[in-house]
Formats: C-alpha cells, structure tokens, sequence
C-alpha cells in the first residue's frame, strides 16, 4: 500500500496548499470547541450534527464536522444511535475516509461497511496500513473477503492475504509491511540519499531496521541518532545491536507486554527463520494494552467483551452462560443449606446471618482474585513468587478474618444479645476468610498452569467455594453446638 | 539532567567499543536463556543467582545477572524475597544503575533506596530522565527529599524542583525537560546543523517542536519527514501544525488517553501561559495506560492498588476498609430476611433458595457494573448514549431474568415438585435480574457525574441492592402467597 498511503500531508505542506493550510490553522489543538475537557464529543455538539443531518442540511452536517479528527469522527459514530448512523454516514461521505474507519469500534464499522460493496471497501483498505486494513477484512465471511481481495491492487492484496494467514491476534496481523530496511554495509549518508529519493516510502516511522544479506535484522537505529551522526559513518556503528524482535505468530497480548517492558517505539517482526517480514509501531500496541488491561474486569464478571456496541443478541448470549454456570454453582450452596432445613426451621435467625458469612467470603476471596489475576496477567507473579504470595495472601486473609469476625461478633452480640450465635458468627467468618484468600491464590494459579485464562473462570470457583464453606462453617457449627432461640 | 544522561551508548557505538560490541553482539535477543516464552525470568535462574549471592561468589552472581535488561534486573529484585534483597542489591552494586531503578516496582525500590544515602540517590536521580528521577524523590518523606536535592546539580535541582511543585499524577511529573525546539524560521538545514552539533542534546527524540518567540510550540515535525525533505526548505513549511498540545496540569489518566485516541508518540507540554515546557513520550504513557486499565479491576473488588509488592499492613488495611463498608452492608440484606423469620421457620426451604436469587442478582449486576466502568473509564459512555446505555441494559436485563427464571423455575419443580415456590422463585428471579440491570448502570453513572470514581464505590451499592431486592422479591412474594411446605 506503499503508493496511495504516502504523504498527502507531506505533499500539502510543501505546496503550502492554502486550504489544508486554514484548516489546520484553525486546529491547533484538535476541535477545542466540540470536545469537553476530557476529549468526549459534547452532546449539544452530537445533537446538533444529527438535527442537520434529519434536516437533510448536508451542508451544516459537513461544516460542523470538518474540524473534527479521525479519532473524533469514529466517535460520533458510536455516539449517534443505531438507526441513525446510515444517514450520518450519507451525510458526510466525503469526510468518512479510511482513518476514520480504522479508528472506528468493530462493530459500528462493521454494520457500516456492510452497507458499502466490494470495490468501496477495497478503496478504503488500501488507503490503510496493513494492520489497519487487515482489522476491517478479518471480520468479514469469507465470500465477502474474497470480492474484496479481487477488487484490489494484486501488491495490497498479496500484503493482507499473507496477513490473514497468520493466527488471528497474533503479531502478523498487527504488523504493518512496510518499514525502512538498509543493509549493514550502508553509510548514514547513502541512508540519507534513499530515503530522499524514494517517494514511495512510508512517511512515518521511528526507527530503521539494518539487515544482513539473508534480510536478517542485525540492529535498530533511532532515526535520532542518524540525525546527529556524519555522513561518512557506516549504519553498522550506529545503529543498536541489541534489539527487541518479535516472532511472527507471539501473541498479541505478549507484544504488547514485550513493547511495555523494554519502552519500545517499533520493533521488527520476523518469521520463522529469522527474516525481517514486518514491523510494529508503539502506536498500534497501545490500545492492545488498554484492551488486555481492562479485559480482566469484564471477564472477571462474565461479561464477555464488555463491548457497549455489540450487538444485543451476543451480549445476551455471552451473559447468560455465566449466569447459568454460576446458577449451577449456588444449587451447590443451596444444597448445604438444605441439609440444615431442621436447624433454620428451629432457629431462623440463622437464615438471616449465614449469607453475611458468605458474602464477607465472597468479597474478600474477590480481592485476592483480582490481585492475582492482575499479577498473572502483568507477569508479576511466577513460579519464583507463588508459594510467597500464597503464604502472604494467607497472612492477609488470616488478619481480615480476626478483624471481621471481632466486629461481627461484638456487633451482632449488641443487636441480638445471643451469645453463642455471636460466637459461631465469628468463628464461620474467620474460617471462610481464610478459605477465601487460599482459594483466592490457588484457584487462578492452577487454571493458568493448565493455559486456562484465570480471569475467565476464576470467579465461580472462588465464590462456590466461599458460598460452600460459608453456609457449611456456620450452620455446621450451630448444629454441632445446638444453638436455638 | 541533558549532560550526564547523553550518549553513553552513541559513544560507545561510534568508538567501537570491543567490550561492549561483544556483550550486545552475545545479547541480540533480551537475554534468552534466563527468559521463558513470556518473557519472564526463569525460576531455576532466579534460584542461581540467589544461591550464587548466598554462597558470598559475588563473581557469578554478576556474570549471570550482566546479559540482563534493567528491565529484567528489575524483576529479578521483586522475584526475590523482601529479607534478600539488600543482599542481593550488595553483590550486584555496580550492575544496579539508575535505569534499573527506574523500572522498579515502587515498593521494592523505596525499601532499596532507604539503604542509600543522600549522595548516592543524587547521582542515580542525576543520570535519569526527569520523570524518572520524580518517580524515585517523590515518594521520600520531605527530609531525605530535601537531603538528597541538596546533593544534586543546581540544573537538575531545579528540574526536579520544578516538576515536584506539579499536581502529583500530573503532566508536570510525566513530562521530561529535555527535547528539541528550534524557531520557525529555521530550515530544515539549520536544524540538521544544530543537532549535530550540538552534543548536550539528548540522545533519543521522535518529533522536534518548532516554536514561536514567545516559545509556544506552533507545530510538531516527525524526524522521518526531516530526513527526506532537502535542507533548504522551511521546518514551517514541513511541520504538521495540528498538534496535540498537554497542559501541565493535566491528570495523567487524561494524558494516557489523549495519547492513544490521537496514535502520539511524543507530545509537547505546555505551561497556562501555552509556553513549550516539556515533552512527554509514548513510552512513559505506556505503563500509565497499563495501570489505569487494570485499576479498575482492583478497585471494584475493594483491593486497593493491589500492589503484590504493598507492605501487608497497607494491604489490610485497605482490604478490611471494604470488607467492613460490605458488611454493614449486608447488615440490611440480613435484617430484610429477619423480617420473614416466621415464613422461614414455617417453611425452611426458602432459606436454602433465597441466597439463589440473590447470587444472580449480584453476579447479573456485577456483569453491567463492569462494563459500564469500563465505557466510562475509556470516555464511550458520555451524556450522549447514557440514555441510550440504560435501555439497551434494561433489554439484556430482561432477556437474563426470563431465561434465567425459566432454567430456575423448570429446575426446582423436577427437584421439589413444589409448583408455587417455583413460579415465586421465577418471578423473584426475574424482577431481581432488572433490578441488577438498572441499578448497574444508574449507580456508576450517578457516581461519575458526583466526581466520585465509580470503580472504588460502585460495587457496594450494586450488591446491597440486589440482595435486598432479592430476598424481599422471594420472601415477600412466599409471604404474600402464604407458600408452605
């Protein structure tokens, strides 16, 4: 995609081309006006884009949203309701370019290029990235992709059909081909002549690759430091040796942990014999990291994705499965109360207590859980560390169980003047402290050394089992004890 | 900080500089033999080194940690138990630069540094990049910071002076000093000029800031567009004047994602007069994405920062802090089942079903909650689609309770064969699962409007609200019906 993707900008600026010159004047700082100060699309704003549009004022519609960004365009969309997002589209065509697409959620894109045939589609992709335009094709069936591969240049075609062979999240498809590669026997300044005199050549890009005859990369070079070195010195002593590759088929969530860890801008993609095929820029890890980062939170609960602009059906579908399982898991707990109908039928302020025995379980077990899953997803916690952090989780469950169990006791003796129920009470809630913090730790270590995502299915483990011991401690030890109003 | 921090590595590239030539050709991949495939330090290696440091052979505890990236020394000291880290930090003295404790875990680094005098934390904070060397003073009680600033350079006293009286979690204390600003009437031949004459720049940069007289940055230029542009034209003429610019007083949850919605890879900061004060790059913001994101799930569940590396009795006294707001909470949930202590004696078996009808309440809550906190966290949830948002719930939430009181009421009817207690289970199911719903959006969108954040408090309210709604919708519908074994 290197010929359509190159410097629109650069081309405007160096002509100093008078309209894209106001335009930019007029944002220097992206669209102060229709932004609030935490860069959200103000909603008179919103409003008053959609009036124009039902109004059928095209001309309105495309005034307000000219000084918009890409970023803030794909916004809007996701903004406006479904129904109304076709006529939008319609109604400032002209400014729905490829940026804007890429930038958009998958599922607000994906309704929108639906309603667009194979040729528009093929334009679009091949104004992208080839990251970018492998996102928009990769959700497409099969028939579709298809149309829209033949309807392209074979040169973009064969860059996105060699990225869709890749495993889906995987290095492969986030990386873009094109990338500046010089051989090692190259000075600074025969770098320097080539990229002055190659049009074709991408337009932004960090860093360049140095590769060996085989196109092995031998070193990275900060175009920082090209800037402040002599013509004459060889690439070879500039450049860095030491340098980050990434395997073609790492996933992408070990990309962007790679790309955190070691502060990297680019790095060069290689495939299985070490060949340079790619590269990938800080820029398109970033929202990887935000995405694998916040993904815990919602598969922590079962919400799925937790995409707000998926459709209603899959949302539903997602969700309901969990809430079964964890239906499944509560007949479980149900059951050990059954097996204390005598008791509660005697005594039925035990009813009224035990689920606060479970419920202090319950949150206490999801404390730990969380900071488990968060260290096993941020690679904190390894083999090195478990037995440590168990032993540190069963400290801090040990201490939360005395502390609780004091106020509970103390608490529910003022209210309920019952001293042996009292009792009981704070020995249950101690022990399913404890509980909690060890099947707190355990639970998601094992699933992740059985290559289960712990934030996945974590969750109804730990609480069953907080549920379980909870119900089983408390009305076990009212048995044991014979407790009665 | 511009003169320590300079060009150790250009240096030593440009000389050709055996020794180090031969450690970076040994380490072209981050040191792959003491990494597993995730790149984490293998424990065997942790193991080595820590026995090497036990047995007092200084010389193998270096030879085995010198391939290592600071990065993975980094690691390498939070993989280590607390009572021999200082041991370690001993024998590996002279390999324990600034870089390394610039990647600490905050923790870790402090119990380190408290180690150190004055002095030696000067010169450590006067090799790093001012954001770093914040990092590290910042967190001191105001004596030693004082000690230690007093030891340093009047330039890089200043700096850090400067960056302290910033907001913490502010752009002032992202930001680094150093960067590269030249005049608008400057050539792209002036430019290469300067930069390569003058040393005492920093090394590594990604755009140059051009700027007015008044030194407010009126356009931003990628160093790729520099390198092929010939020297004679206008650094205006080559510039993009649409430029993301920080206030220095921004939050830096703000800047992160002012960083990922506009793709940045560096961007100026500016001070409320608009002057170019400092320049923040993607790498710091990075692990600020990182951190937000994965926050949430840590405060929803009440752990705090979740820190493994927290002092325990940081730790619980987070902890206990939630656990005593739930259980007050529960409180009421509880004191609603009192109300039925009559039916519940009469028929003990709602007891056993009641905690069933709350768990799906709280887990169907606890669902949107996640990712209502989630859309708000990454600006998609806006006065715009909240409306929007809470019906689309209500709808998920209705499709929940119906499925869900179908499987419910079908299930208990084959196991009791009690016809009225399964229809009231159903409908309790139901009513609760809209509750659930309703409440999981209301709640953290009310707390957001309040400025309060709606990870820390959200979940309490939501769960107080399905139990009660839960045990008083099946009790009371058991008790309106006069339901009996």
């Amino acid at each position: 995609m290197s010929e359509t993707e190159l410097p629109d900008l650069e081309r405007e600026q160096l002509a100093g081309d008078d309209e894209s010159g106001a335009k930019q004047a007029a944002t220097n700082q992206p669209a102060p006006n229709q932004l609030d100060e935490d860069d959200r699309l103000k909603p008179d704003f919103v409003d008053a884009v959609l009036e124009a549009v039902e109004e059928g004022d095209v001309d309105a519609a495309r005034a307000l949203v000219a000084p918009l960004h890409p970023a803030d365009i794909a916004d809007l969309f996701e903004l406006t309701p479904e129904d109304r997002r076709r006529d939008l589209a319609a109604a400032i065509a002209d400014q729905l370019d490829a940026d804007v697409f890429a930038e958009m959620n998958d599922y607000v894109r994906e309704a929108l290029i639906d309603a667009l045939d194979a040729r528009q589609v093929a334009d679009i992709a091949s104004e992208l990235d080839t990251d970018d335009a492998v996102a928009i094709i990769e959700d497409m069936d099969v028939e579709d992709q298809r149309e829209v591969l033949r309807a392209m240049e074979p040169d973009d075609r064969a860059a996105i059909e060699e990225a869709l062979s890749y495993p889906e999240e995987s290095a492969g498809r986030l990386m873009q081909r094109d990338l500046v590669a010089v051989p090692e026997h190259w000075t600074v300044g025969d770098t320097l002549d080539y990229l002055r005199g190659h049009d074709e050549l991408l337009t932004d890009f960090w860093e360049i690759f140095v590769v060996d005859p085989a196109h092995k990369p031998v070193g990275t070079c900060a175009l920082s430091w090209i800037l402040r070195t002599p013509r004459g010195i060889a690439m070879a002593d500039v450049m860095q040796r030491e340098q980050t590759l990434i395997p073609v088929d790492m996933d992408q969530e070990e990309v962007a942990l790679r790309f955190q860890k070691y502060a990297l801008i680019s790095a060069a993609v290689v495939d299985q014999s070490g060949r340079l095929v790619g590269m990938i820029t800080v820029d398109d890890v970033v929202h990887i990291i935000q995405q694998e980062a916040g993904e815990d939170v919602l598969r922590l609960s079962g919400a799925g994705e937790g995409d707000i602009n998926e459709p209603i059906r899959l949302t539903v579908r997602t969700r309901v499965a969990w809430l079964v399982v964890n239906l499944g898991a509560t007949i479980l707990s149900a059951s050990v109360v059954g097996l204390f109908q005598g008791e509660i039928a005697r005594f039925a302020l035990l009813a009224a207590l035990m689920p606060i025995v479970s419920a202090l379980g319950g949150n206490a077990g999801t404390q730990t859980l969380a900071v488990m899953v968060r260290a096993l997803a941020t690679n904190q916690l390894t083999s090195s560390n478990t037995l440590r952090m168990l032993f540190r989780e069963f400290r801090i469950a040990l201490a939360n169980g005395v502390a609780l169990g004091t106020v509970g006791a103390v608490g529910s003796y003022l209210v309920l003047g019952h001293l042996q129920l009292s009792i009981v009470f704070a020995i249950a809630m101690m022990i399913n402290s404890v509980v909690a913090g060890l099947v707190g730790v355990i639970v998601p270590v094992a699933l992740d050394k059985a290559n289960v995502d712990p934030a996945v299915s974590s969750a109804v483990f730990v609480t069953t089992a907080t549920d379980v011991m909870g119900f089983l401690s408390f009305l076990g030890l009212a048995a044991l004890w014979g407790l009665s109003g």
